[in-house]
């Protein structure tokens, strides 16, 4: 049986045609996220851009915020810990049997939730690929999701606003005075090419630092001292906080860290985590038509 | 000997003629931060400001900004340990014992170097006014300090960018999208009247984190789940940064912190230390005043 995964984002929409074995027959993205569409147009836009794929039998499983408040049907968020069964129990159907949006999780801890919608697609298709049971698990990005997965179910999960923060500081805080240039409307300038000397000094003073408060000046006072030149700043601060990051999290000692996510991101989190000697591996973003082509597979054994 | 004491930071000008006894006889203040001054025009502004005050005899000093690189004159930084001494022997003459710039403090740990330029003012009036000797001191703002004062010197201090990550959160990130719209032509949106069960809520919530990257995300979910209302989440925000920054601290068990700086603020740092058990005293913004009055005297017993 043929499936039709999405994965329908905030800012961006891709599809993929699977073949039954998982083979990827086509792919096509869209700047069309969710925020793009008004209510009520998720099922036209959805015939135009995929109805060509949707063949009698075909499956359509959908990741992402199209299963939010904002989406085309809010898929309520299954609580952990949760595996592929908890995720195919939890599917909310557009069309019964043969459109569905996979849930996000939630925890709850210390009486304060904490979500995640699109990552436990990734992160089922990076345990399935993988062939793991058990892992500790961090897919970066905007709102980094650190996992940990106990017999192929997650059991616990805390989210960090890594990428959101390196954004705020670069683009509008006093640090981004000093900085070259920063471009919205160009990813490369915001994701400026890396310098690795200065990622990891400021990943090793993040490590030795009282707090990201505090480290976050050094950035400033680097600069004004002339220690660090302009252009070495934006690698420098992206260390600061991925190594903030590294330093709060409780790492199970020699485990292997999975990094699921796109190679610019993966790459600094892969560089961090061997500078404080954690072993790593990666899995692209991919992992999300893995983890849809499994839940689907889980649907057909049910 | 009169005195006429000027706080010339980047964004306000706040001045006052004080007896030799150290009462205020008139205080001004003025939109006219040296953002606002073209290169070459401190000594015509000043003039015009402020002219009618400097009788023969009188002296000028001025803290603040007004010493940078992009100041009237560069006063440079005074490297730690220093008092009143090492203020005194720092300052730089624009007019010889006639005007003169108050310089900052500078210090280097860890390879990284900080930096202060006004508060040093504040924080040494501060001591005149109680009589202080040792102390820990915290002034907030945009960049709070951190002081240790051993026998009238400052020994140590940090800056910890917990105002400006505040702003950030409130104005530009995620975070901002469930709150009361902000206004950054208003002051009082910018500070909404604090909800101390809130704010005590943020300030709990992160003393038990695992740090503000994944705290902050709090407010979203707390939101998303109705747990908090939206008039409520600046606040709890507002505990979350200043709880974030006493957590980093090491506080000498039992010795008062002395605040100084506004009321709004001061209220929140007095809040946030009583609440983990601190003992606090509260100094306003003269504080600047008492400092100038001070090296006055320094430089006249000399």
């Amino acid at each position: 049986m043929a499936l039709l995964a999405l994965d329908w984002g905030t800012s961006s929409l891709r599809g993929a045609l699977l073949a039954a074995d998982g083979t990827v027959i086509e792919e096509r993205s869209f700047a069309r996220g969710i925020l793009t569409v008004e209510k009520g147009g998720f099922p036209a836009l959805f015939d135009s851009l995929f109805g060509d794929w949707m063949q009698p039998g075909t499956l359509c499983l959908i990741a992402g915020m199209a299963g939010s408040q904002q989406g085309w049907l809010e898929a309520p968020y299954c609580p952990c810990p949760a595996g592929f069964a908890e995720i195919a129990a939890g599917l909310a159907w557009v069309d019964q049997n043969r459109i569905a949006i996979v849930p996000g999780l939630s925890i709850e801890k210390q009486g304060t939730p904490d979500v995640m919608r699109g990552e436990e697609t990734q992160l089922f298709g990076a345990l399935q690929r993988l062939g793991l049971h058990d892992a500790c698990m961090v897919l970066p990005g905007t709102h980094s999701k650190w996992v940990t997965v106990t017999d192929r179910r997650v059991t616990d999960f805390s989210t960090w606003m890594t990428g959101e923060f390196y954004a705020l500081l670069r683009e509008h805080s006093i640090l981004a005075r000093t900085m070259p240039a920063f471009s919205s409307t160009n990813n490369a300038a915001q994701t400026p090419a890396l310098e690795p000397a200065a990622f990891e000094q400021g990943v090793a003073h993040a490590l030795r630092g009282d707090g990201l408060l505090h480290t976050a000046f050094s950035t400033r006072t680097l600069s004004l001292f002339k220690r660090l030149p302009e252009e070495a700043l934006p690698s420098y601060l992206s260390g600061l906080v991925i190594g903030e990051e590294l330093k709060c999290q409780t790492l199970p000692s020699g485990q292997t860290v999975v990094i699921i996510g796109s190679e610019t991101l993966t790459v600094r989190y892969a560089l961090a985590l061997r500078q404080i000697g954690v072993p790593v591996q990666c899995v692209d973003g991919s992992a999300a038509w893995y983890g849809l082509r499994a839940i689907a597979d889980t649907l057909n054994h049910q």
